[in-house]
Parts: structure tokens; C-alpha cells; sequence
């Protein structure tokens, strides 16, 4: 393993004339040298910008309005021209596009629940692009498609499936994953529903606790099943589904004359982080003959622990499971996987397209399986990423963004200016919270301090985001006013980092003005 | 603009215990050299499998059967390990995944409509990665949200329809596209059954013709409206939709009951590469009150010519649109665009993920009109290119991958051993044709001919995998046996290409065994 250090050069100005354009770059004859050096020059860009993206006295951001943006900034004009732009103006549109963006994979970026910037993930990346194959057959992308089948076995085995419960595919994203869902619940009930359509059935009902993502909602809408057909299951304090109201939710649909037949659990939900009662939401699933889904999307990072995986005890009952590893297990955007079989759900047996009678085993032809036709390769960072760490340097990193969480928690107990939103200790890496500033501390709770309250965390993150030295998000949630959701994914964030978090916090919000 | 000629070093050999492992590279405290020196020597597999791409002496493919690539070739193992590998061994596994991998941009890669390795776009690909984020929302990608509008208004400009007519999206591949198309004209005409479901419905019928992508069929089923309310509208020899066909489809589907409310017209089939007469069933559509949608995910390339846009006369009528960019117009895969008013189709208003009380202006905010959440930036690539080739760099492509198909339909039209599918010029790239051995030359026609005539692809298809020199695709379609299609969308391709095409068909095809 030989170093070969990088020097960062600028880009020279040269009079136009002697620029090459995108024409002097493959497939033109002599193209390779220039090629070569067009992407040196990218690379140095983009390595600059990794490095930066991990130092702390970088900003996370340089935010802009749109209207600023369109207007061009120092000249980085967004328009597209009729006439080629010569590629050393192209690199300067590169460096300005990172410039002008967000550095997600910086410590201090706390605002989603995809952070970091994985490098083995990225080089995966970078290979994958440079390949630009497609995953529907075989015979375009025979070392992708083995790869995925490889992921998706382990992954099985990681919830605790048996072999021949195994199948699924990689989707664009966590809501396409749980939209598969419910399309392969509704298939195995009511398979004419394929040819048929909705009007053939009965009102079919779906189930998912109040802390769920909206896309089972969202699914029920796009699927012909419609948004009033879903059944939104009460949480107690913590975010958790209630099995008893589940148990009665369905039996009053049943006595309406409807047709239960999918629940989706959640296994760490956006804002809370809390994990439903798997084993309990099963145990009523089993008993009244309904599909499980469970949403890991978030979760499903912590079956990679051994110290954290008591937590999803019972997913391995579940029909289907989602599971995005761009999420918790730090691959690059976007890597979703749905686990469950899927047959012949999707299958459409367009021979035009997918022929059954080639040289090889046709089987390993995933396009008919899924609702996409080509599909992009996701695969392949995982894959890297999981040979450059193996699965213990998963768990240490799931571990790590435990300890994280479990370190803020311990501190916003400690402050008086600041509140949780539940008492009790994290179980995912979410810690909810709310800064009071000084006006409010001694106000007694009610809906003038709530008002008051709800305006605090969106005056802060405005302020924080022109500041641009860290990045956090907020939302309101049932009968909870605007609080602050710190998140942990990034490998790259240590303690300091949070204790940087809550005196910016504290420090942008000392002073903010709440209208009366 | 300087040049930095890359050397290919090789790996040398180290000891293990010297050699780094993934805990060495960024986010470590000393990482940035480790990293850099890491991407440097992947810098050199890839570029330097960018540059065999384009060598006409190397071959597109080393194939093997999945058991082969399974059974680990030279070691190459796709097993995930529970401890790490050193950095050294994963830049192996990259060479090897490349290895044994398909050459997609190859010039002798003719079997998809995505094809090519367009160096620019792969530029942006790599951007993107680096960047690591995601379209939901303008906080997190403002660069990109707003290059995202602009290249769709610049997208519908091009398509004829005025500012006011615009919105879209970019989506994982054409089949959502179009699948988007089929959820607008469904909302448009009944928006109760985003909450109701299609049971509040009458039966809802669309229309597509039989030589369009079964996407509109698989829409269907995925949607709740069933396959069989889809009704294939007969087409013309040459792939063309019939208008009085589908004015006749459409009167028959009401007298029964039904409601037809959606029109699907393919601008570029998959096959043929037919276009449908847009003016016409656009006229039908209107006086039918119905919605039209035009497929030209893979013909909307030819709006960049002025030369060819002509043959899709009539798509600024259309309700809405596909275009995939990464077809014709050699965009690295995926991108493809979904034009047409989104509005509040998608909509579910999620307040904890999209907060309407943020500094911004949060109609920037994409998530909450995609049936997606997290969305992959797929604009950044097409961006780059836009601003490389410029309006005309991506007109003279295309021009010339459509005199790559007249060369070829020429060539054809002179040798006795090619026969052509349809006799006419090709609209579109697509150039379908029979290969036909000796035995077969005095065979006249008939069902014993067709038989024997239905393995030849197959078996050439075969025999030029396992060489690997060259890549075509076959299929069936309608009464006729399987028959090639070549297609042309890399402009690395040159007319020696085609020719060289014929020449290897011919000479594998000369000696095939065909049963009895």
C-alpha cells in the first residue's frame, strides 16, 4: 500500500482559447490524458472537501436563500447554456456547488437521520457510478446482482429468518420499502387485486402507531387503498404503540364491516426513536391472521449490536421488514432494503424484456420482481463497506452513536435551561428536548408558555443556520410544541461535539425575542 | 488548466501487519493522508477501467455463471466477513468487481437504451456522492433543489409548455415516471381517493399500446386499478398506436360501463422505436375529455435536435410527461423526469418531517410532493452536462447516434444474410433485425421456419457473451420470433462499430446448430 500525498493545486488562468472543452475528453481519440487531468483536478476538489467536511473549524453550511442562489453568487451562475462551458469553468462550478451545499458528513450535522460521510461507502460510490449498470439482469450486472442477493441472505439472517424465508430487493428509500410492504401484504391476501384492481375488494384496514413514519399513510393513498383505511394506533408517553389499543382498533374495524389485514411496527421511529412492542404487536397479529410489517428503517442498524438488539426482540416474526442501512449503518444515500418474499407480487412477465430463455440461470434477473424497472446499483458501498469493516465495525459504530445519545441525555438532565421531552433514557440515539430561554424558565406550564415555547426552536435554528457552525432539527409532534431532535449517526462525532451542540444552543437562544 | 498525468501504479505487496484498515482512514484524528492516498489509488482502477471502456481491444465482458462468481474466481470472495479487510485487499475486490463486471460504456455495448460512459456526467456522479445528501428538503440540498427546477422548467420549455403548465420531479427510472403520470390523471379526476381508495370508485380504465412499456400495466396493478383495466390499443406494423383503434377502445369501454379517463402515448417504443401520432391522440383525448401522457423516457432525447424533434409533433399537448436524460441523452443511471403539474397529489403534510415554520421559503421543500421521502440527487450529473455540451453538444449526440442507425439499416438492407423486421427507415435509433443462417436462407416462411428462426438470437446472444467482444439484446414481440434490436445512445459508438456488429453476428451465427 504505497502513499501518494495529494496537492491541492488552484486552477490556473489560461486564456480561453487554450482551455480544453468536453470535447477533448473521451471517446475523442487522443481523449485519455485530458480525461486524466480533468479528473484529478475533480478529485483534488472533492478530497479537499472531505477533509474540510470532518474539521470542526469548518462551517457546516453557508446558508443562502434561494432567491440569492438563483441570482448567482460571485458568478456561479445556475442557468443552462446553449453553447459548452470549457471544463476549467466546470470545476469552478463544482467547487461552488460543494461550497454553497451542506456538509452532511460534518460532526456538528445533527439535522437527519442519514449522517456521516462513510469514505469506504463513498469509494463504493465512486465505483458504482463508474460502472453505471443497471440491477434487472443478470448479464448487465452479474457481480452487483450476486452481491444484493448475498446483502439481503445476510440481512435475513441478521433478523433471524430462516433461509427459505428469504427474499428482497434494494429500493429508492425507506417509504418505497414500506410501500412494498403493503403491496405484498395486499398480493398475499387478495392476489386478483393484481389484475382485478381495489374495486374487486372488500375495505381493507391498515394498522401503524401514531409515532409511524407517514408512509404507510402515504403508501394507502398511492396503493388505491386510500389514507382514511389507515388505522392510527395510540403510543404511550414514550412513543411506543399500545398493544391493547391495536387489539381493540382492529376489533372495532372488524365490527364495521371492514377487512384488517397489515400492521406496520415500528422498530425506532423518526422523532422519538422508540422501538413498538414487537412481540406483543405479533402475538395479535398471529391471532387474528394479520400480516407484520416492521418498519427498521431507522432501527434496524442496532441488529448489528449485540448490546442493542434485545430491543427489536420479536422481528423476527415479522412478514417483511424494512431496513435502510443509509440510516444507522452510515452508507452513503440511498440504501433501503425490503426484506420479505416477493415472488410474484410485482411480476409482470414482460418477455420483451426479460427473456427466460438465455444462456444463463434467468432466476437472477431481479427486474420482474420489483415495481421499478432499471434500478440503480445500491448495493455495492454496503458491500464494501461491510468487507472494509466486517460486521463487528458496525457494531461499534451503532455502539458509539448509543453512548453519544446516551451522553446528551446525561447532560440535558444536568442543565436547567434546558428539558426533555420524556425522562427516560434513550433507547435509539433520538434525544428530544427543548431550550427554555430565560423569560420562560419560571412561567408555569400552560398554553401561553406553550405558545411562547413553540417559537423558540425555529428562532434558533434560523439563527443557527446563518451562523452555519452546526445543524440540528425540530418539529412539533402531537400535543407537543416545536422541540429539538438531536440525532446520532455519524461516526465522526464525538462528546465535544455535543457539548458544543447545547452551548450553541444555549447561546443563540439567550437572547432571542418571543413576541407576547 | 494543468495537466497531471496519472501513473497506474500497481499494489505492492506489504506485510499485513502494516498495511491500514478502514479505523486508519477519515474520520481518524492523522486520516486525511491515509484517505487521500486510498482514493488516489482507486482514482487509478477506475480511471483506468474509464479508459479500457473505450479501448475497442478490450472486451465488454468475461462472463460467468452465477455459480462461477459465487464459487470466488482468483479468490475474488462476495462473502461478507465478521472482521475487517485491509485496505489493500478491498482495492482488490474493486478491481475485480470491474473485472468481471459489463463494460456499459463500451462501443460495441449495444444492448440497452442506456448506454455509454458519459465522462462528464460520471464527474457529476462523483460530485453527488461526495456531497452525500438528500432532495426532500432545501436545508439540507439547496444547490440541488434549485438546479432540480431549473432543469425541469428548461425540460418543459423544451417540451412546449409554458411556465405556468410546469412542475415535475426527478424519480428512480422511467417505470415511477410513469407511474406518477397514471397517480396525477387519477387525482385529477377523482382526488377523493388519495383518502378513500379506489372502492369509492367507478372501474377506471386506461389506454396503452400493445408495443408500449408494460410499466403502464404494472402502474396499474401497483395502484389498486388492476392490470386487466388496462386495454392494449392494436398498433400499426411499424409499433404505431392506431387512433381510430383507440377512439373505437375507448367507446367500447364506456358503453360497458367503464369510465376511461387516461391515455398512454409512447413517444419512442422500446422496441421499435415507434413513435405514436401524438396530434391525434391528443385529439382524441380532448374530445374525450381524458388525460394524455406521453411516454418519451427513451424518445424524449430527440427534443434536443432540431433535426428529429418532429416526430414527437404534439407532446406540448400532453398532460404530462416521461423523460429519462439517461437514455438518449447519455445521462449516467438514473435519471428521469416526471413532468406535470404535482401539486398537492402526494401531499400528506407531515409537520414533524416538513416544519412550514422554518426561515426559508419552505415551497422549496420537494419531499411532500414525491411518493418518495428521501429522495437520491439525480439533477446534479445532468446539470454538468448541460453546462459541458451546452443545448447543442446534446443535439449533435443525438444526431449522431441516428445516423449510427441509418448506417446500420443500409448495411442491412444490402446482405442476404440479415433480414429487417420492418422495412421502413428508423424513426428512432432502434434497428430490428433477423440474423439468418444458411439453413434457414431457402426455408419458406411458415411455422417451421419461425420455430428454427426463434433460436438463432439466442444462441448468437450466447456464443457473443462468452466471447465478449460485442453485447445486442433480443426479443419476441407480437407474431414476431426473436429478433435483435440494436439500439443506439453512446456516442463513442462510430460507424466501424456497426459494421464490425454485422461481421461478428455473421460469423457466429454461420455455424449454429439449429434442432430439427
Amino acid at each position: 500500500f504505497r502513499m501518494h500525498p495529494i496537492s491541492i493545486p488552484t486552477i490556473e488562468k489560461i486564456s480561453p482559447e487554450c482551455v480544453p472543452l468536453w470535447l477533448d475528453l473521451l471517446p475523442a481519440l487522443s481523449g485519455e490524458d485530458t480525461t486524466k487531468s480533468f479528473f484529478q483536478e475533480l478529485v483534488n476538489i472533492l478530497l479537499s472537501y472531505v477533509c474540510k467536511s470532518f474539521r470542526r473549524s469548518s462551517k457546516v453550511l453557508d446558508f443562502h436563500h434561494p432567491h440569492q442562489l438563483r441570482e448567482g453568487l460571485e458568478g456561479f451562475s445556475l442557468e443552462l447554456p446553449d453553447q459548452p462551458e470549457n471544463l476549467e469553468q466546470l470545476l469552478v462550478d463544482c467547487r461552488d456547488t460543494l461550497k454553497y451545499g451542506v456538509k452532511t458528513g460534518h460532526p456538528r450535522f445533527f439535522n437527519q437521520l442519514s449522517s456521516g460521510l462513510d469514505v469506504i461507502g463513498l469509494a463504493g460510490e465512486w465505483l458504482t457510478s463508474t460502472a453505471n449498470t443497471n440491477m434487472f439482469t443478470y448479464e448487465v450486472s452479474p457481480v452487483f446482482i450476486l452481491m444484493e442477493e448475498i446483502l439481503l441472505k445476510k440481512m435475513q439472517e441478521i433478523v433471524g429468518w430462516s433461509e427459505e424465508e428469504g427474499d428482497g430487493v434494494f429500493c429508492p428509500g425507506g417509504t418505497m420499502s414500506n410501500l412494498y410492504s403493503v403491496l405484498l401484504a395486499r398480493y398475499h391476501f387478495f392476489p386478483e387485486v393484481k389484475t382485478k384492481g381495489m374495486t374487486a375488494l372488500p375495505r381493507l384496514i391498515l394498522f401503524t402507531s401514531a409515532h409511524s413514519h407517514y408512509s404507510v399513510k402515504k403508501s394507502a393513498a398511492v396503493l388505491g387503498i386510500g389514507s382514511d383505511n389507515v388505522v392510527v394506533v395510540k403510543c404511550n408517553d414514550r412513543g411506543k404503540m399500545i398493544p391493547a389499543e391495536l387489539e381493540s382498533s382492529i376489533i372495532t374495524a372488524k365490527d364495521q364491516g371492514c377487512v384488517p389485514f397489515y400492521v406496520n411496527a415500528t422498530a425506532g421511529t423518526t422523532v422519538y426513536g422508540a422501538f413498538d412492542p414487537l412481540n406483543a404487536i405479533a402475538d395479535i397479529c398471529e391471532s387474528h391472521g394479520l400480516w407484520l410489517h416492521v418498519d427498521a428503517a431507522w432501527g434496524g442498524g442496532l441488529l448489528m449490536s449485540n448490546l442493542h438488539r434485545v430491543k427489536l426482540q420479536g422481528i423476527e416474526r415479522a412478514w417483511s421488514v424494512t431496513w435502510n442501512p443509509h440510516k444507522m449503518m452510515g452508507a452513503p444515500l440511498q440504501c433501503s432494503a425490503i426484506l420479505g418474499l416477493l415472488k410474484d407480487c410485482n411480476q409482470m412477465c414482460a418477455e420483451y424484456l426479460f427473456q427466460t430463455d438465455k444462456h444463463y440461470d434467468t432466476s437472477y434477473d431481479t427486474g420482474d420482481k420489483t415495481i421499478q424497472c432499471g434500478r440503480h446499483v445500491d448495493v455495492f458501498k454496503l458491500w464494501l463497506m461491510w468487507k472494509a469493516k466486517g460486521s463487528e465495525g458496525f457494531e461499534s459504530q451503532v455502539n458509539k452513536c448509543l453512548e453519544n445519545a446516551e451522553h446528551l441525555f446525561d447532560k440535558l438532565k444536568q442543565r436547567p435551561d434546558f428539558e426533555l421531552v420524556f425522562k427516560s433514557k434513550p433507547e435509539h440515539s433520538n434525544v428530544c428536548f427543548w431550550y427554555i430561554p430565560p423569560g420562560l424558565r419560571n412561567m408555569s406550564p400552560g398554553p401561553e408558555r406553550n405558545r411562547r415555547l413553540h417559537e423558540v426552536a425555529p428562532k434558533i435554528k434560523a439563527k443557527m443556520m446563518e451562523q452555519g457552525m452546526a445543524m440540528i432539527g425540530y418539529q412539533p409532534l402531537g400535543d407537543k410544541v416545536n422541540f429539538f431532535r438531536c440525532v446520532f449517526s455519524n461516526p465522526a462525532t464525538q462528546t465535544e461535539d455535543v457539548d458544543y451542540l447545547l452551548e450553541e444552543i444555549a447561546s443563540l437562544g439567550h437572547d432571542i425575542c418571543i413576541r407576547d
